[in-house]
């Protein structure tokens, strides 16, 4: 199986994502929403969690990993790719190649929790290739409450992303990575507020065809994975708001299973 | 000592409170800022928390308890007074009963976060002590995110609490509570937005005065509470937010302990 965790909710754009370009292959999601968020908390923290996720998913059945969280993803891939012998994907590195293929001026913005956007992995990262990027990021708070409260289109919602962008329009960026699993769900509003020259690189999308590619690539591991269009969604708390969410997006029905976080 | 718990910082509004009220007391404080916000979770997870908190509390010398997050103490208190056999203070009958001794019309607004809200605790309670008073509740999940981020005079707060508080104002409520710890740093804007002949009832200062109230009738437990005026701070993660947060309330020099959560 495709083992995926999250802090929360986020993760199942990425869950969304696989469905469409890996149909049919077996998905067991862990949705740590006993411990979310994980934007807020500290590194060491989030590597804790990023390995007792990882530790759990395997005891399921999971052959390979998606780190389908940003914050784990910038600060706990190291620690997981150290502790496991698996592939481990991470959500930032697919967007990051997506962004400088595709950016024409390369003049790149990223918004992310606080916790990804002081880690300053997505600037690492695009100057690492393209020393002569210019990168602005901006930190977002308050979008994923938004995001589980479900105000996707409400007109305080809209003034807050709008708040948040401003100075990366004044930057006159012409690509944006949304660096949180959990923006897809704003992409109309973000995309109005930023404006339709900018390009949106959605990181859900961009990590699902990195996983497609390389199973291509690598049968062995292909081969092992089990295709019977199996769905199984773990969470550490089960509520209502994940239950509904989960099946307004994914469109398919759902049943929570309960795990205790330690 | 006297012990605090809450999920983050919300609490400190308690122990500004109970610094007032209960001069020099010595204060042990634990934010489980680890795992917090506890008002999107389980019943069954808040209780664990609580009891793994209490717990904490009492290995570092509490006397007494007060559980200052309206989730927990809408949730816990039940198990936790069963579990500990000291005197456990929670933050919702000093409210409640200071709001049906002020209110004329007996027609009360509760706000909290949506664990608070479900769990319907202060009607319950209201209508224990008098059964025709009108209540109204309304769930707010943004408010404490918006307090944790800081944006306590933005444009947008003030627009996200007046939404929340209007289907109160329409029932022309003459009392409010305010049924999370965090919400006493939002208090001018919902003073504003509710309308100045509201009276708000603060349930960080309720319950302060509960507790000097209690002390002063129990000698004997009095007696056992150290009053050096040490103030210890416990969070389950050290951020830089709940840093500076609780340095601009409080108004002392604090240092954060570090502890796990389990």
């Amino acid at each position: 199986m495709i083992g995926i965790f999250d802090s929360g909710i986020g993760g199942l754009t990425v869950v969304k994502a696989l469905m469409e370009h890996l149909s049919g292959y077996d998905i067991i999601y862990f949705g740590d929403t006993a411990r979310t968020p994980y934007g807020t908390k500290s590194s060491e923290t989030v590597k804790k969690y990023a390995l007792e996720n990882t530790d759990f998913l395997l005891s399921k059945g999971a052959k390979i990993i998606v780190i389908a969280c940003n914050t784990a993803s910038s600060v706990a891939t190291e620690s997981v790719t150290e502790n496991f012998n698996i592939p481990i994907f991470e959500v930032i590195t697919p967007a990051v190649e997506l962004s400088i293929n595709t950016s024409h001026k390369l003049c790149i913005g990223i918004i992310g929790t606080r916790a990804t956007v002081k880690s300053g992995i997505y600037e690492k990262k695009i100057r690492e290739m393209k020393p002569k990027a210019k990168v602005y990021s901006k930190a977002c708070p308050l979008l994923v409450p938004l995001v589980e409260e479900g105000w996707l289109k409400k007109p305080e919602t809209k003034m807050i992303v709008k708040k948040y962008l401003h100075p990366l329009k004044v930057r006159q960026i012409d690509t944006l990575i949304l660096g949180c699993t959990h923006y897809p769900l704003l992409k109309d509003i973000i995309q109005k507020k930023i404006g339709k020259k900018v390009n949106i690189i959605d990181s859900s999308i961009a990590v699902a065809s990195k996983v497609k590619a390389f199973l291509e690539n690598h049968q062995n591991i292909n081969n092992m994975l089990s295709k019977k269009g199996m769905y199984r969604f773990f969470v550490s708390d089960v509520t209502e708001q994940f239950e509904k969410t989960a099946k307004s997006m994914l469109k398919i029905d759902i049943r929570l299973e309960h795990v205790s976080s330690s």
